[in-house]
C-alpha cells in the first residue's frame, strides 16, 4: 500500500480507503463477513475507514466499529459523517452548532472510539451560517473528539470561505473535502474543485471511484434484468447507458496492457491526480478489496491519461 | 407545528414555545398536571422549553425537567436565564463571570440535563463590563454547557456592542434577544429593538405575547374582584383598562372572522414579524397548550394586520 | 464661554454652537448679517460652527465659509454633514462611499477650507453596509479631510455597531452624535440614546435645544396668524399646542428666580447633561447670539431640574 | 431607467449599463457618433460606463472618456479593468501589485477623470498570491483611485477566498463580480457564481447578455456570408449554430406577446436575478442603445420565465 498525505496535514492516509457506504448493513450484514473484509483491507496495508452516521442509518458505524475497535487504534485512520437527517425530528439533521455536537457522541458511542480521525460535513447548509458550521467543527476538534475535519460535495466557494474564516480566526478549518470523481464524472471536481483544493492544502477524498461499479464493466452488458436490484445497482443505473458502455469497454485494453484489472484502472486513474488523497471504496466480498488494493501505486503515464482522455471525451 | 430558525443560526424552534414563568412552581405545582401540559406541548410539536434560575426559585426548572429528561434530548431546545437575585448574597446576582458560571451549574442540575441549547442574560447588567460578560457567556459555550446564548430585555444598543465585540474577538456571541412583546406592548420591540436584531440575524423569541392574559379576552369584563389573585393576575394587571379592554373587544371579530381564538389571533400576530423566531406561552390546563399550539402556521394578511393596527392604535 | 471636550475625544467644543441651520440662506440672506452674526458669536467665545450640505442647498455653507476663512483656522472648529439629497441623481445622496467622498470635496470648497473638524453622517442609512459607512468616514480622516467623523440622529445600536466595528478595525470611529433634543423632546435621547453614548464616550451635539424657538416663549400666545410663515416657524408649528403653551409659560418663574431668559434656561437644562457636549442654536440677529452665549456655564441645582421635571412631565 | 445597489454596496448602477468592448475603436471610431451614443444612452438614465485598458488598446477609454468628461462626475458610475497583455512587455500582464497600480494612472488618464467608480480585475492569476492580488485592489481603493472594486471571470472559490482575506485583515474586498452570462450561457453563473455570490453580497455585472447578439435574432438566417466580419461578428460565431437558431427564433413570440424586443427580452431576462446588478450592452448606432435602455423595469413573471426555460433546454 501507498500513503499520502491527507492534503497538506501531516496525516497519512492509504490511497485506497475502504467505506461501508450501500454495503454494510445492506447487502453485507453479517457480522463475520463485514470482520474478514476489513481485517483483509487492513492486512493489505488500507489504514482509512470511511464511515457516516446515514450509512444504514447507524448500522453500517456499529459493524465496522466492531472490528476495528480490536485493531490498534493509532494504526486507524476513522471517520464519519454528519448532515443527513436521522429522524424526522427537525433538529436531528444539517449543520446547526446543535446537530454537529449531538451527532458525533453518537457517532463514537456506534464505532466504539474515543475520538475520529476526521469529520465530515457531509453536505453544505446553506441554513446555518459559515461561522456557526465553521465553530462548530473546531469546538470538535479542540474537544478532542476529532483530529481534523473536512467537507463532503461543498461547492469550492464554500469551502474556500471555510478555510478562510477559519484561518482568519485561528480556528481550525477543513483538511479534506470528499467528493465523488470518477471517469464517468469527472468534470465539477476537475473544473471547479481541484483548482482550489490543491493549491489550498484540501486534500481530495473520492467517493464513487467507480461509478458505483460500471467502471468495473460489470455493466458491459446491461443492468440484471428482472431481478431486484441491490442498493448498489439502484445508485448504478445513472451511469448505465450505451454510451457509457462502450467508453467502458474500450478501457479494457488499456487495463490489459498495463495488467490491470479495469477496476483497478479506474482507481489508479483517479490517484494520477497529486489533488487526491486516497479514493473510497466498498467491498461486498473479500476478493473485491484484494484486488482494489493492488491499485494503490499503479501510475499513468501522460501518453495512457491521453489515450483514456479520448476514450472519455468520445460521444 | 411549523418551525423557525431561531435568527440566523441554524438551530430550529417550535413558533410555540413552553414557558415556566408564573405557571410552574405557582399555581402550576402539581408534579402530574406539570407532566400533563408539558407532553401536551410535545406532542402538538413544541420543541423549545423556556425556563430561568429565577422562576419559582428554581422550583420551575425542576417541575419542567423531571418531565424533559425522559424525551430524548436531541428532540428538545432547552433554555435557562441568568441575573436575578437567588439569594440575598452580592455574588448571588447579575452578570460576573463567578455568578454566570456558578449558576449554569445550577441550572443544568435542576434541570438534569448536561447542556442547555439557549443561555439568556436575563437582563443588561450595566456594572459588569461588556467584555466579561461576553467573554463568560463565550466560556459557557466552549464549555460545552450551552450550545447557544442570547440576551433578554436588553437595549438594542448593548445587543450590538456584544454582537459586534464577539465578532471582532473570535468570541460566541448572542443569536436570540427575548423581549416582551405584544399587541399592547409593541413599541420598544418595533422602534428600537427589530431595526437592529433583524438584519444583524438575531431572532426574537417573544415574552407574555398575551400581555398577561389580556388578549385572550378573560379580562374583558374587568379583573376578578375581591379575590386573592394570582402571580398571573397580578401581573395582568398592569393591562387591564377600559382602553385596553375596548381594543380586545374590538379584536374579536377579526379573530372570529379567521376561526382563531383571540389568543391564536395575537400568537398569530406576534408571528407575523419575521424577526420573531417564537413565542412564548405558559399554560396552567392542557388545553390552554393544545388551544395555543394551533396558533402556529396561522398567517395573517396584510388586509388583517392593517385593521388591528387600526384598532391599536385607537385611544 | 465654557469649553467641554468632544466625548471623550481631545477636541474642545464651545458649549453653545452656532448653526446655520434653517437661518443661513433663508431668512438671514445677507453677506454682512451673516459675517455680524458669525463674529460677534466668535467674539463671545463661540468655536464651533455647524453646517451641513444641505442646509440651503450649500448656500448656508458658502454664506457662513466666507467668514470663517478670515479667522484662524486653528480657533475654529468647523464641521458639515452629508447625507440628504443635493439633486435628483441617485447616487447624489445616502451614505454609499462614492457619496460620501465625493460629498466632503465639496462642502469643503464651499466652506472655503481644506479639513472639516467633524464631518456627520446627517442620518443612518440603512441602504448601505456599516462596513462601507465606517471606512469611508475613516477614508475622510485618513486623508486629512476632517480631523473626525460623528453621526446624526442615528439609532443608539447603530451608533454601537460603528464604534465597535471600528475599534475592532483599527479605524477613527464616530466621536459624537447629533441628535435632536429639548425640554419638549426627550425621551429618545434619554432613554435610548444617552444610556450608551455617555458610558461609550461619544459626546452628543445637540440640535433644536430650543424646541424651534418654543422654548423662548415667542409663542406663548400662539403661533403668528395670517402672516406668511419662515422656515424657522413652519419647524416651530410641531411644538405649538396649548400643552406646551403651558409647560413654557410655567418655565418663566424658574428662569426669572435665577436670573436667565427661558431661552437661556433651555440650553443650560440640556447641558445639565455631562453626556451632552454642546448645544447647536441658530440665530437671525446679532442680539440673539448674545444672549444664547451666556447660558454657558449656567448651573441648574437638582432642585431645579426636579422642578422642571414635575413641569415637563405635567398633562 | 431603473436603479439597484451594487450588490450590498451603497452604489446605485443603472440596469442598463452602456459598454465600449468591440464597439468603440473598432466600428464606431467616429468622435461624434460615440458622442451620440453615449449622451443618449445618459439621456435614458443610463449611469453605467463600463470600460477596460484593453479594449481596442485603450482607444476605448479615449473615446468614452472624451465625452463622460463633459458630464457631472457624480451622475457617473465608471469602470474599467486590468489584466491582459497591453505590450509584449513581461510586466504589463496579469494582476501583480505593479501592474496594478502602474495600469489603474494609465486608465485615468485615458479617461479623464480623477477615480474610477469600479475597478475590475479583467480575469483571476493563478500566477500571483492571492494576498498580492488583494492589497493592490486595496490600494487603489484607499489612493482614492476607485471607490470600489471587483473581480472578472473569476471562479466562485477564487471570489470568496477574496471576500474573506479582505475582510479577516480590514481592507476593501471585491463588491462585484463581472461573467459572461446570457440565455444562451447560463450554467456557470447559476451552478457555480450566483450561489456564492447573492448571498455574499457580491453583486453581478453582466457582460454578453445577448450573446454577442445572437439573441437579438439578426442571426435568425445564419451569419452573412462571403463579408469580412465585424469584431462583433468573429465573436458572434460561437453561438450560431443550429440549435441556438431554433431557440432564438423560438423566443419571438414570447417576446412579441410582452411587447418586448428579443433584446429587450434577453436583458429582462437575465436582470430577472435579484443577484445580478446590470446588464452591460454595446452600441453601434444610437437607435440601439434607445431600445435597450426600455429593458431596465420589464418584470418578467414565473410563467414567462417557465416558457424560456423550457425553449432554452430543448436540444
Amino acid at each position: 500500500m501507498e500513503y499520502r498525505n491527507l492534503g497538506k496535514s501531516g496525516l497519512k492516509v492509504s490511497e485506497i480507503a475502504l467505506g461501508g457506504w450501500v454495503t454494510f448493513g445492506h447487502s453485507v450484514n453479517d457480522d463475520q463477513m463485514v470482520r474478514d473484509i476489513v481485517l483483509k483491507a487492513y492486512e493489505h496495508g488500507v489504514n482509512f475507514f470511511d464511515q457516516a452516521d446515514v450509512y444504514a442509518r447507524g448500522k453500517s458505524e456499529e459493524l465496522m466499529g466492531a472490528v476495528l475497535r480490536e485493531l490498534p487504534r493509532h494504526t486507524l485512520v476513522i471517520s464519519s459523517k454528519v448532515y443527513w437527517p436521522m429522524s424526522d425530528d427537525v433538529n436531528d439533521r444539517g449543520l446547526s452548532r446543535k446537530h454537529i455536537l449531538e451527532s458525533i457522541d453518537k457517532s463514537l458511542q456506534r464505532l466504539g472510539t474515543d475520538y475520529l480521525d476526521i469529520y465530515f460535513a457531509h453536505r453544505y447548509d446553506d441554513n446555518v451560517p459559515m461561522e456557526e458550521i465553521v465553530m462548530a467543527f473546531d469546538h470538535v476538534v479542540r474537544s478532542g473528539k476529532a483530529m481534523y475535519w473536512g467537507t463532503s460535495e461543498w461547492p469550492a466557494a464554500r469551502i474556500a470561505q471555510a478555510v478562510e474564516f477559519a484561518k482568519a480566526n485561528g480556528l481550525y478549518g477543513p483538511v479534506t473535502e470528499q467528493p465523488q470523481y470518477s471517469m464517468l464524472y469527472r468534470d465539477r471536481v476537475e473544473k471547479e474543485i481541484l483548482p482550489y483544493t490543491e493549491k489550498a492544502g484540501v486534500g481530495l477524498v473520492v467517493w464513487s471511484p467507480l461509478a458505483m461499479g460500471m467502471l468495473t464493466g460489470k455493466y458491459d452488458d446491461g443492468m440484471p434484468e428482472g431481478a431486484r436490484l441491490s442498493d448498489n445497482e439502484n445508485w448504478a443505473k445513472q451511469f448505465v447507458n450505451e454510451t457509457n458502455r462502450q467508453k467502458v469497454r474500450a478501457l479494457k485494453p488499456i487495463a490489459d496492457d498495463l495488467g490491470l484489472t479495469r477496476a483497478q484502472l479506474a482507481l489508479a486513474w483517479a490517484l494520477r491526480q497529486p489533488g487526491v488523497s486516497s479514493v473510497i471504496t466498498g467491498a461486498t466480498k473479500v476478493q473485491q478489496i484484494e484486488d482494489t488494493a493492488k491499485a494503490a501505486g499503479a501510475k499513468l503515464t501522460p501518453e495512457i491519461t491521453a489515450r483514456i482522455d479520448e476514450i472519455l471525451k468520445g460521444e
